[in-house]
């Protein structure tokens, strides 16, 4: 077996260095081989037309300023920074009008700016705005920045190649490329072996670098790790870092940012060496990560914003292009996929993006395929998972997300058992993101904020439960990676849709169950969002549910009188230091309810629990000496002492106003009586009334096939 | 004289009755004549084919549900309320679907629904919702509202006359419509001779309904007032609620309002007795009025929100349909009104509908001509009035307002000198508008809330200067509308546009004078805003120059230290109640500057004034019980204790970021060195650099031709 293994290797080794040889150039996004095919698509169909006209703009415009290469000096967002990310994309929009116009002026700027950086890469140290020395760059404050600076590069390089003289090769590769490998490899090694995003762009910078190099010794560094063993490297990180559905542990704005090395190397191997059949790996891994990715947007193109996200990402960002251009050419031509392409509005000028555009222009597009899904987490799909719950029109999608995912390391939140909730192409029940200004110098230099530990990752920033005004594992992320939550039920029943997950260890003595469904009846046109969340100890607590809403509050069942002054922030820590009190109000047992008005829609929710409620009204930005945090609000249903407690809350969505027209309809809504009949361990059963029919809504947590009913 | 004006009227009335006894119907918006070639277009051309459909849409709908008269019962947004509002809908759709289709069956939707009302009508009192005897209405809380519904009603009735029953039309006439005209004639008298936007929706029932009965006696009083003296009436409102240069003295959101009656009445007329020439009268003034409520308008299709104003109201609103329709054909066809036409998605399904529908068909749209404009306030156009100037094309336009006109009456915010700055489709700095929920049944039945006049009107919501935390006229309606500011001089000159104004009567011993201009410098794409605010006084005041702000402040010249907890509101009356300070510095003498970002682009305002300042960062929300007042942000630029001041502020545009590429440009300003050399009752003298290069900015109050120069 061992022996065996050898073997293996070496012949591996083998038709490497063969391939290598019998290399040409470009062998990257675009090939020789579709060069011609390539050309003649850029005047003929529309996508791929427009997208190459935009990159001639892009390098028309590189090419009218002078070649800036400056000594690196400023952190994100900061001159030198945002001037060495021009120059990368410049080189690569200018390599590929070079190889589609054939244009030589486009090829030289590419030759000139590389001898540039290879006349002053080996004097530059390490970057002086490095946090630390183990992971800074020397183009850029932190390493990550120099692997993606070198991945585009690469590319560019590629493109330009046979437009340069062997002398121009020499210098670029011996006093730039080399010394960028060895800084890559060797000084970042730790960062080349690490199972995380940061390694995943070294290592595609190192691999796309080797190949086109004809260095096989890197390539192998870049899929088995540096000691070539595979138990880090690119294999490695497909095997550890996704679930069996393609989910990224970090979250799907990570999952978006760690999905382009993996596609652009992907690609890159499969020019190289398609025997590897890299895209088959896994059971076809890479595919699913693009598609859950995908699934991971709602309707306003912006991906979901749990845990560090920054909010107005969306699938048009550069990542999904790529992503899609080569999963539906390199993978499979999935006709829905094209639809995503025409909101992109581009395709890569490449090989995979001349199929796309091809594709669209035949009509081929279909609308895409929003599904309900319980998308596993964990490298064995066993620590929870996202649900996802969606109805409706692509136009009109309501979408329901509840987090029972684990922690995702230190970009993850403490927020377990959140869920968001979109309709309208809107945000009805959100989620802060992170709190950072990305790019932004003067925001500490784009990076995150300190509100961003303090307020963003806090459980109370989410829509989700707080015992004791406490975060999960008190906000210990060591603590929070160890355990996950784990699904109860799933179902995407068109008609009744659930989701229900617990978690039972972000409290030393409390347990979390939580339930939320899409239901439909026949008296409402949208389905009304039924969430039903336990908490059981054996202790008393103080359980906080905050819901954090965008749009006017308009209704509500209790007098609200707010604090006129003196204004008070409701706690000192746990993001309750961040919570100004606007006002507070106890209620009794019939629960109450809240109307809120967004986007000329109405959502009111009703809410009872077992013990009277008391309701908080809440805003942030107490304590922020800086004014970081961006306003928001929140109602919060809270049971300042109790052992067991559930919370019953519906939303229904309802009426509209024109403000055009100045008409209003619905403004109230249809839904009244809601009780909590029963609540323990084995089920909840409510009971409602909605236009005067009245439902009975049960779970049965021990039923895996009849876990929800309703009945009339 | 006497005698010859007798005469005049005689031959008038004689007119008057000939014409009405010849008269045929339809013969209001949609005439017998017209007909076949309305009919025919409904096929042909597309925007007045899709505006059928959607007419269609909404007839099927009304007749698929019986027909629902119920008593008067609820205010505004209530539910009978909402219905009667949806019944006079129904009718004219469907009586225009009628007309168009020929199909019976929505003729007798009508006919049935209008025997129901004429059924019922006698038995109903005054409203009772209504706030007062004098203006209640009985079908509505407000007869502001009956006046509406009949104003359409009568169109309804004039589209489906011919498919009546003499029978029907009896009872229909004189168990409603007569009864209605005594009601509107006798009742609300005092409202339809008062010279205000209730009484023209009134006298334009009263009239329209005259016309289509034949009862000249009510179209006499409509055109000449109750007592037929031409005191009041039509033609002495347009006499006195328009400005010559078409302005509506209560500002543009009621002056959208108040032009639909205006109009349609006007068409009547027109159709009726074209040798009265109405469109020709006072110089053109209701086609000014309606150019001028396009230019009242920012590219975001919005309305300048001064004044009451519901902020989401555009020009797509049903009056600015049927105001463009008939400009477009009844009075002149400019290509440009085809864009906004373009803009509205609809026409009305009419003569004028036709005419336009068919000019786009034929391609002769062109885009609007937005305009810099000195709109002049006032019956006589001697009671001060708007600056508008604007620069870019109208995808990427920059927009500035200087309010200086009269106070408007009740609907008159306390705002002096406020300005409104737009830009890249964005409010950049805004109008708070009214505070109210439009037609939101649960805040105040959707009418004004009490932050209206306690927030919304008073001085320190706008962006213009507070005299010791006092408002303009210490919030007295009366005094100000006794007093209005005055033009001192207006440029549209495309490199140096200017306008500045003065108010002498706002405070006791304050004389302010403000020049704004957006002015074009070489160094930056965008032209400069820059702004010099003089207060004069004999004795010493506390100023307080509010911005407020759309967006994100991200960067400040001094150390923001905001108010951690205890948030205090700043005062006590005059909305300084309103606002939490959070956040107070003490500038030196070399002024500062806040940078706030917003839809990804920065906009750096620096300032500067004779004496040192401090800048205090605020926010709405204090005292204010019921949570009715909508977040907001200001810095407000103070100087405790001075007898002249002058504050000067530039607001440069520059950078961008793009959150999809994750790329930042131009984040810091161009501009530096902002120095006030002198000011007084002659001249203000300012400079700075930009880009390093020096400029000096020079106002000369006395100098009608260089009023302002920039030089280098």
């Amino acid at each position: 077996m061992n022996y065996l293994k050898q073997v293996v290797l070496l012949l591996a080794c083998f038709f490497l260095s063969l391939n290598l040889i019998a290399q040409s150039h470009p062998s990257l996004m675009l090939t020789k081989v579709k060069l011609e095919e390539v050309r003649k698509g850029c005047q003929s169909y529309p996508l791929l037309k427009s997208s190459f006209q935009k990159i001639i703009a892009d390098a028309d415009l590189a090419i009218s300023l002078p070649i800036t290469v400056p000594i690196p000096k400023d952190g994100g967002g900061g001159y030198t920074h945002e001037q060495h990310k021009r120059n990368y994309n410049a080189m690569l929009n200018c390599a590929t009008v070079y190889q589609i116009s054939k244009d030589i002026k486009y090829a030289n700027y590419v030759k000139n700016m590389l001898l540039d950086y290879a006349n002053q890469y080996q004097k530059w140290p390490v970057h002086p705005k490095s946090k630390n020395q183990k992971d800074g760059g020397r183009i850029f404050w932190q390493s990550l920045n120099d692997f993606v600076w070198q991945v585009y590069t690469i590319q560019a390089y590629d493109l330009v190649f046979d437009a340069l003289t062997t002398k121009d090769r020499t210098t670029i590769e011996q006093n730039l490329f080399m010394p960028i490998l060895n800084f890559f490899t060797v000084d970042r090694q730790e960062v080349l072996d690490k199972i995380h995003n940061h390694g995943t762009w070294n290592l595609a910078a190192v691999g796309m670098t080797g190949y086109v190099l004809n260095k096989p010794e890197y390539v192998e560094m870049a899929l088995k790790g540096s000691k070539k063993d595979g138990k880090t490297g690119y294999l490695a990180q497909i095997n550890q870092l996704f679930s069996p559905d393609g989910y990224y542990m970090e979250g799907p704005y990570y999952q978006r940012y760690a999905l382009l090395p993996f596609v652009m190397f992907a690609k890159a191997i499969n020019n190289y060496e398609p025997e590897l059949k890299i895209f088959e790996f896994r059971n076809k891994l890479l595919a699913k990560a693009i598609q859950t990715a995908l699934q991971l947007t709602y309707t306003n193109k912006a991906f979901f914003p749990i845990n560090d996200a920054i909010k107005d990402k969306t699938y048009e960002s550069i990542e999904l292009v790529y992503g899609l251009n080569i999963a539906y050419t390199d993978i499979k031509a999935e006709a829905d996929l094209l639809d995503i392409a025409q909101q992109q509005e581009r395709v890569i000028v490449s090989d995979a993006g001349l199929a796309v555009a091809k594709a669209i222009a035949e009509g081929k597009s279909e609308p895409f395929k929003y599904k309900s899904l319980w998308i596993k987490d964990g490298g064995n799909g066993d620590e929870g998972g996202l649900g996802i719950l969606r109805s409706g029109a692509n136009t009109n999608q309501q979408c329901l997300i509840l987090k029972a995912a684990s922690q995702g390391m230190g970009h993850g939140h403490f927020d377990r058992l959140n869920f968001l909730f979109y309709d309208n192409n809107q945000e009805i029940f959100y989620d802060y993101g992170a709190a950072r200004f990305l790019n932004i110098d003067t925001k500490n230099g784009g990076g995150y904020l300190a509100e961003n530990d303090s307020w963003a990752k806090q459980t109370v920033a989410h829509n989700t439960l707080v015992v004791d005004q406490t975060s999960n594992f008190k906000a210990n992320v060591t603590a929070a990676d160890a355990q996950h939550p784990d699904l109860m039920n799933f179902s995407a029943h068109p008609d009744l849709q659930v989701v229900s997950a617990k978690e039972e260890n972000a409290y030393a003595d409390v347990k979390l169950l939580r339930t939320v469904a899409l239901v439909k009846v026949t008296e409402s046109n949208k389905p009304l969002l039924i969430d039903v969340f336990q908490a059981s100890s054996a202790n008393e607590h103080q359980y906080d549910l905050p819901f954090w809403y965008k749009g006017q509050m308009v209704n509500t069942s209790f007098k609200v009188d707010a604090q006129r002054n003196n204004l008070q922030a409701l706690g000192t820590q746990f993001g309750y230091q961040h919570l100004w009190l606007n006002a507070q109000n106890q209620l009794d047992e019939n629960g109450g309810f809240v109307s809120v008005l967004n986007n000329k829609r109405f959502y009111t929710t009703h809410f009872v629990s077992d013990n009277p409620l008391q309701v908080k009204l809440v805003s942030i930005g107490a304590n922020d000496p800086e004014m970081n945090l961006v306003d928001g609000k929140a109602f919060m249903l809270t049971q300042p002492k109790a052992k067991n407690q559930t919370f019953v809350n519906i939303t229904e969505t309802h009426g509209n106003i024109d403000p055009i027209n100045e008409t209003v309809s619905a403004a109230s809504g249809n839904l009244t009586d809601l009780k909590l009949i029963s609540s323990d361990e084995n089920k909840t059963v409510i009971s409602f009334k909605i236009k005067d029919k009245k439902y009975q809504y049960q779970i049965n947590y021990n039923q895996k096939d009849n876990y929800v009913v309703l009945s009339q």
